[in-house]
């Protein structure tokens, strides 16, 4: 049961509370406790797990061991409400810190690749087409943004899913003065929940865990199509490593390229687990309350996958071989460049844009219908071009045809914002990497509240056995 | 075409910036604007619309009115790509600007009739029965702060949607040195996307627009649930005003709830929405374009339904007539306070919770055997379940029982933080509305800054026109 | 692993069709259904298991057993594809048969509770409201008509799934003359498939198994959303028996109705499923492969999960306690019955339709305004409805009037086709048994088809292994 | 309003049966068809869009023309629920019809070019790569299967939607005796639905229309995704006719391919659409309503564009340009016909397959290695890694080897049901042609009911009147 870690911590937090509070009998609370801890020994997984009851495995083994009169002081003032809704945000917490850390990770990798790749020119695919040369770097970096949007959908729904129901019992907490503030900071929590009844009987932070594991792994998915495409033989712009593809048993030949075909299919899943928790939330409030047992499972399902594919990503794209003569040869060859040669004809003669599209419109036409390739193109062939379209010529010399018309020159003139020319490209790559850091920053800092409280937590609970300690001698 | 206006700012922002940046002949710019001007006299969209092109609507009318030498000039620098992806994003933004104002507005109305309700109690709902008394306050407070999420989502999402594409033309920008950050200034967006292949060929920003919708109505259609099954005549705990209902034209006796009905329907409508965008984007990188067509028609439907939503939500919540008599009578007749009678058995016996729990569970099967409501209940009969269990007396006094089963004093006794006491209450309604006021500045901000680029593209646009003018002359 | 069984089988089938064909030796084929045989003894999924290989745990055991120059002769003209596609097809049938049949014996249940409450009159519920009175029976043949479509739905799909992909190897199936007509007939499918890649790669009879779980599940969800409605104790109009329901660790007063609540979870898990599979295959053909694995699991989930509630609704149909009391007063309680009076009118006065309509309207609206409920509509309180629209009055006798406002004359008069009173109702579950009958007689004919293929696949079995003794001696 | 028609329709039938049964008196009747025959002749789409009222134009028309005294009888009997329910299944019934005569036109088309196609040998696809060859027309004639499947689950669902709920009501139907058997037949439905409350609370037969055209759209989407996958300048397989095509306003040298695009598009809001009907659906039976508007508006769209995009596909199908030549180039290129040479291993040097697969599975290492291709492997080559893997050569013979590579060979060679040899694949065509013929002849036979429906009603309307004109003289 994935969450029984979660429910310990929050039997000791709440242990804690209630002692601190004065609510329970001191030697009930430091005997609870004390049990509590002695199961950690052997893992307390497996202590629960006999004790049975799993949300109430803490008061079942508590129970059983010191019997009614002691352990049965530990639910007082909580609920299987509390209990449920504590366990599962720590569960999400937890593996959304593990997400943001991989993500970043991967965002790295893909910077590094990007950087190293400013040069390699490539075809740009739109349509299926090549409409235009970019290159890798250019590319790779993209997907760099892409995981930048993805990690702050994660940081932003961290906020609202780090809130403590502690406290909130099934609806309207208790009417003993149990302090929320201080099971919260013990439990790593931001802040406890504003609302007791929200706190409980909504559910919309389970849907922004679903909703921040969706974008990720569509955007995964979309990569992994891209990369199943390039790694075509009729692509052939890329080849996947063998140790991420399995053997068939039927073809000798073919390698099985299992990390992205599970890539989209995780993404394909995502979405159904979403559509799943969306429709869950729809009831009345509080006319259902255990078919969220299938959004649940299928939330730690998506969690544990997305965390194997963010770094089987990571490894994939670090061992990619990438096939760059291909990709150069590539965007030269369709007329990808075509878009400059009828800026040339703006820069040089002063046309209009529409007259020099047009223009070269024909001029691809005509190409196309004669059987020549873009090296092909000469003076006269431009003039024809321009003579049918506008009854005069252009007269732009050969070099400069030819200038235009290639791809590296293409990309080399784009210095624009955000565009591909190299040193543009790399100062992109900056500005990416100093909004990485940032990021790592912001993680860490996160991360180190959770860490911190654990450490607060067994603090607390060394004072509570101390001090009493202390009053039994 | 529901983007045409946002076209229309693109077409102008970029001629400013091409003049500006000298790319094309002033003249040219000055006459372009001018004619772009004189289409709003009689509203622009007429003007277009009769031009043809949609997306090129603008080049279509310049064409035809200033010729190819003059009109041609206008699309230097970009492309299909960024009119598309520039138009979508003004549209999204503003949409998202007017669903925060709306979701403000709806935050207030609700804090307000929860504040006025911060006495009256009702049965707190759970798996369909009562399973405490909770106020209508809190109930209200609650969906205030649910709202609270609901917004914060937004103003998120709008931060990775009003970037600007513009320039990015298809993919790598132009070998033009167009001004990006100019034209992003102009129409009133955050920054220029940092990345030219990124910001037309990834959409996620789209899905981030469909995410805030479905969950924004994913909570109304909840809300809308309970409306509807309060307003049964079974449930009897509010009616719906005439004015939000239909006749029926066989059943002279029925209403027919429009509001909430349509609100559960949208609700439905957004999650399809969601899911034809998360597929629609799945396709190789530029592989597939057109069919983005389908998330946007439906988006655009989607902004305007939620809009309508929002705007009834809260003329409906302002006029619903709550029962008040009905919810106070049954928030005391079916044991929903039997948890605090468990309470005071430990509070005044020192009974462990779990022992107290078990006696009135046994007390509340007892009197349901002998057909007694809570107000039967005497120190004899919780004695005769103590025995039971315990196999001794817990001799609480009549009053003492009577104090605990009362549903008011239930209420009066949770001030823990977030709880429903009326004064805890109100300090949590003061909470609320302090955030809200934050938010309200917050999106105040925004929309000053989209309403000061309006401004200044005008004034950009009248300096062009003045300052050729003074060369004129 | 879910489908080893289905793989074994198919083993041993592809072995006698093998040996009959004479494609490989027969010694070899002879031990290898031995060995096959063997394991059964003490569970095949156990030697399966140890041995590894999931769709090739039988040439991984055979060659572990036998070594490779018998064992490996199993895979002659077969592959992953079919191994796959096979057993996937199996298990999709013997489930959709199990499913059949449960969902036979829940129509039988539901007509017999229909018929025994064929009298027992209750609000008949529109958006909410009183709509018209209508008999517990009729509402209960509706479901039984719903479930009958159910039927149909999954009656057709196992003509598309139970065809056989065997012998279509990776899609082109075999050089060797592989008979795949014996395969087919020896698993108990309907036939073989038309085409080898169409067997292979499309997937669409995946889609037609999550289609029809999807559509019965959306169904049960629907119903149990009207039971738990039905047993608020507002709405009181049934209880659910305490054996299908869970306790509170802290409300004792409370039932956890897991029944219901389940199944309206797993009816949002259906749907999030068929979402993952349509989103799955949509890949141009072939071009992924793995990520089918998801659509798997959660179609092998969903299978097991809707035999569990198909069982837990007819036991919990069958022993749901009806609150017939208060369901024939809620009846006459809210004009549910105007209608009929419009009827008198109609019948007894010759007025129009309309006309009718709007004098009950105004009477509806003068006896709410004055607290008067349909007991108390007196000659003259129609009078003065029908003056205040006419002009003149309509003059219907007190007696008239008690019989059209009665509920239960309401349901004596509808026996119309299709109709609630009794004598028609019982018309109507006659029918819908006499369909029942013959659905029943059609899944019998299909799981005895399935039955006899699997005796004739050991007869087959043992005819090798016979035969080959008698040689031997 | 796309379903005004069918009102009319049924406002027709419905004053027939009332007039036949004595209902209404028959004046009133005579006037009411012979105003509704009047609109006709201008159109009455456009005199019901005058009169307003949607579902209830007919009455509000008839009030307007004849009086309340006339007009006011036509809702006898009737009401909002069967007038919506009756026009919405009639509207889909005929959307069904002309789906299922497109999906057969499309059928045909396929088949014809899979014909045409049967010795046309290419590279057959799987994970991206060379898995085996294949022809063309075998990879059709897939299609035609698959086609044939969605023709089946159109036929299955045709069935449970052509049910009349006409006389339901608004769920208990009526206490005068209407006909509905008499209204069901003029309406060219195939009976009435078999309980009334049933046939206007329940909504399934929606989810089937959507059902069926996800399904359809779903393996429209993956066929396009191959035709933008086969188009690429990559795999250069075939080509894409300009008329399906649009031009680019800045990339002279692309094509827009605008069908294949929209199709894909399509196919997700296809699923978009299902998600939301069976969210609608699952609220508590009549609990909600007006919800399902958004149902029906999202189908009447997906409705309109499948039979565009059925029309589409087929005339694309008809007009492609297939690179055959590069298509059987590639089909050698890439070990695809490795699985022979192991086959000819088994078949003439006896042995087992794993042994001859893991020969196979060395030789093309080795090959790749040293930068071979198919058609340099020698049997010295082959005994190179039949030594290595057993110690032994194979000796097979150049002839023998080259022959087993041979892609044309490896094809002919396959015989077995289904496969892709060329004179089984006809037979499997022909198949697939009869089944098209039969399928042809029961839409035939469906369309004809209908239309003789439409033709018995008019011969009623005229009856009734010409009757009447009769006891006038």
């Amino acid at each position: 049961m994935v969450i029984l870690y979660a429910v310990h911590a929050f039997d000791k937090a709440h242990l804690v509370m209630l002692a601190e509070q004065g609510l329970i009998p001191r030697e009930a609370a430091v005997a609870m406790v004390r049990s509590l801890r002695a199961t950690e020994a052997d893992g307390f997984e497996k202590a629960r797990g006999a004790a049975g009851g799993g949300l109430h495995s803490g008061e079942h083994l508590l129970i059983r061991q010191l019997g009614e009169d002691v352990g049965g002081h530990v639910h007082l003032g909580r609920s299987s409400g509390d209990l449920g809704a504590v366990s599962a945000r720590i569960v999400q917490r937890d593996a959304l810190l593990d997400v943001m850390a991989e993500l970043n990770a991967l965002r790295a990798t893909t910077l590094e690749v990007a950087e190293s790749h400013a040069e390699t020119v490539m075809p740009g695919y739109l349509q299926g087409q090549h409409a235009q040369p970019v290159t890798l770097g250019h590319y790779l970096a993209g997907w760099a943004a892409v995981l930048e949007r993805d990690f702050a959908r994660a940081r932003e729904a961290y906020g609202r899913i780090n809130e403590s129901p502690a406290g909130a019992a099934i609806m309207t907490g208790s009417d003993f003065p149990v302090d929320r503030h201080r099971v919260s900071d013990l439990l790593g929590f931001d802040r406890p929940s504003q609302n007791t009844l929200d706190a409980i009987l909504s559910n919309d932070s389970l849907l922004d865990s679903f909703a921040v594991l969706a974008f990720l792994n569509a955007d995964l998915s979309r990569w992994a199509e891209d990369v199943l495409l390039w790694t075509t033989s009729e692509f052939d712009l890329a080849e996947i490593p063998d140790r991420f593809c399995g053997t068939s048993s039927i073809l000798m030949q073919m390698k099985s390229p299992y990390a992205p075909e599970f890539v989209k299919g995780l993404g394909a899943a995502a979405v159904g687990g979403l559509v799943t928790a969306f429709i869950v939330e729809r009831s009345a409030t509080g006319l259902a309350l255990l078919d969220r047992q299938y959004s649940y499972d299928a939330l730690w399902r998506l969690q544990r996958d997305s965390l194997r594919d963010l770094r089987w990503w990571r490894e994939l794209l670090a061992s990619l071989e990438w096939n760059v003569g291909r990709m150069e040869a590539l965007a030269g060859e369709h007329w990808a460049t075509a878009t400059d040669l009828a800026g040339a004809l703006v820069r040089e003669r002063g046309l209009p844009w529409r007259t020099a599209h047009q223009i070269v419109g024909i001029l691809v036409r005509l190409a196309e219908e004669r059987g020549l390739v873009p090296g092909d193109v000469t003076t006269e062939l431009l003039d024809e071009a321009a003579v049918e379209y506008q009854g005069e010529p252009v007269g732009l010399s050969g070099d400069a045809i030819r200038q235009a018309l290639d791809p590296r020159h293409f990309i080399g003139a784009r210095h624009l914002y955000g565009g591909p020319a190299p040193e543009t490209l790399r100062r992109g790559v900056d500005e990416l990497r100093a909004s990485l850091e940032r990021d790592e920053a912001a993680l860490e800092s996160a991360a180190e509240r959770v860490a911190s409280a654990q450490r607060a937590l067994e603090t607390a609970v060394d004072a509570l056995l101390d001090d009493h300690k202390g009053t039994e001698s």
